[in-house]
């Protein structure tokens, strides 16, 4: 039997919102590692917002796809051929190995995770590029103190999920912002948020007020759009607002218009963008910690898992929709 | 002669744009000062934009005015009556005083100043709020490093003019956003920055890209509106946006939506809003270092001189027409 390499393609640049069609799914032959080099089997891939943007001709940062690559994004994946002396067969690693079964990688950007620790697929989130996004974005740009109020949205989510927990474990009043009344019960039950608004109810704005009786301290924002909007008016002074994402703008032909920035001004207000790759240096003391409070039971966390590379498309397009709950993952092996 | 005090007096909340009904000029009594209090004669009156916030209903900052009080503001006063040991007959002061002849105060916001130094009505301006304010949004919030650039809005104004001058010292690349030809034509001329763009012209954001050919690493902000918009789309990765003042935005019942904040995303750009009397640790090194440069000729200044205090409504509402040129200030006696 010949092994191939399925993988994902860029197949057009999505015109508005993403769907299945601007994917195309292709085999090619498996590729065999070069002195230096191994080859991966990739066991399972991580699918986040910010693929979106490298499907653009222009991207904000990092490189933008060509049509016809392969999709970019992390795995975890297994050494299976290895001409480098770092690594051997059997190693689990994460890896950007992008939206295929096989890849090569010179094993600069590997990094050894132990799957018996925890479940390989975490790696991928609550300790993983999510996990260490929170970590940063709410700690190093947040800075929540005790008995402050943080609010994050997206708060069932791979990042949210986790702000708000570890905001819970500075001692914080901690309010998420998710879709549905499901998603909203899990945040609180789960999570142990205090509150949880759902942003599709018709009084979300009331029930904003209700739950940030103290204002609001630090806003860890994942979407944009009208949510950003009513919480710039409702921080205090001196509020922080960790700018993440927003999942909300990434589609859009027409993008939500802002009128609320001038409260930045009266109440003293920072807002900063971040992209967790400009600070590996954090990685080891985020992962650390993240591991921990994981294996202790204080940072739960979940995952909507679908089955083979086929599946990823679909997946992909959902995310957008507010389709999974947890983060989503592909099992590809 | 019996000697009254003048008074301008919040008579109306301005709907909308202010004006000049919305203020009522009075007269009363010269008050007599209590022990450890002076009585100042004042001088010199600042118009700011802020003050148009301290005419709302809400206010975002400081205490918003009742209707009937006297309107606030910086001065420059001269101590007529002293019971108060630091303070004797002659002193001048900048004090915030309001839109009046006369005040009592207890001495504790007085700061002396050397009208033998520099003209009274510049601690008012370039060596007074509007300067350490220029100096601390930029150096502490902008953060401009020699070769970045800089831009400015309100560049001919009291801030904008300072804040370029000091990035021109800092050795940026610096451009002023600033209403109609003359203002430019004065900005680059006479303050020396690099290129001025009129923000009233057709073609003012073709103008804005040929003017910062290298993107833009710091964007004071001075005016909110369609000119926050288009620099946070050619901001630089990392740039900083202190955020001093939306003077677009003051006047405004339906404001401006801002379609471009997600770049800060992509471009992990910083926005921080600031009001200088949060600062007045830095006022002495600031006004100290302002007032050298000022001395050596390396900041100019420029002002807009009404006179009498009955001038003060109109000119006040000419600030948000852009009718002033440089700092507005009244000479009341």
């Amino acid at each position: 039997m010949t092994v191939t390499n399925k993988q994902v393609l860029l197949a057009a640049r999505p015109d508005g919102w993403v769907k299945e069609s601007d994917f195309h799914i292709t085999q090619t032959a498996v590729p065999s590692p070069a002195e230096g080099q191994v080859l991966l089997k990739n066991l399972y891939l991580s699918l986040d917002p910010y693929m979106r943007g490298a499907m653009n001709e222009k991207r904000a940062y990092g490189t933008a796809l060509k049509i016809g690559d392969v999709m970019v994004g992390e795995t975890v994946s297994e050494v299976t051929e290895s001409r480098n002396a770092k690594f051997k067969i059997g190693d689990t690693v994460a890896a950007y190995a992008g939206w295929q079964q096989y890849a090569i990688s010179d094993g600069k950007n590997l990094r050894f995770v132990d799957p018996h620790l925890l479940p390989p697929s975490t790696y991928l989130g609550v300790v993983g590029m999510p996990g260490v996004t929170a970590w940063y974005g709410l700690l190093k740009i947040g800075e929540p103190k005790a008995g402050e109020t943080v609010v994050v949205s997206a708060a069932s989510g791979a990042v949210g999920g986790v702000v708000g927990q570890i905001a819970k474990i500075k001692q914080c009043r901690v309010v998420g912002f998710a879709g549905g009344r499901q998603k909203c019960d899990y945040v609180i039950n789960e999570l142990g948020f205090d509150a949880c608004i759902d942003h599709r109810s018709e009084n979300w704005y009331e029930a904003l007020k209700e739950a940030t009786p103290k204002g609001i301290d630090v806003y860890f924002e994942n979407v944009g759009g009208p949510v950003l909007d009513a919480l710039l008016a409702r921080c205090n002074t001196f509020a922080r607002i960790p700018l993440c994402g927003m999942i909300a703008e990434y589609n859009a032909k027409d993008r939500y218009g802002l009128k609320n920035l001038i409260s930045a001004i009266g109440n003293r207000i920072k807002l900063q963008g971040f992209i967790i790759s400009d600070h590996f240096e954090v990685w080891p003391e985020a992962l650390a910690q993240l591991a921990q409070w994981v294996r202790e039971g204080r940072i739960k966390y979940r995952e909507s898992v679908t089955e083979g590379l086929e599946s990823a498309p679909a997946a992909f397009v959902g995310l957008f929709k507010g389709e999974n709950f947890g983060k989503q993952i592909v099992k590809i092996a």
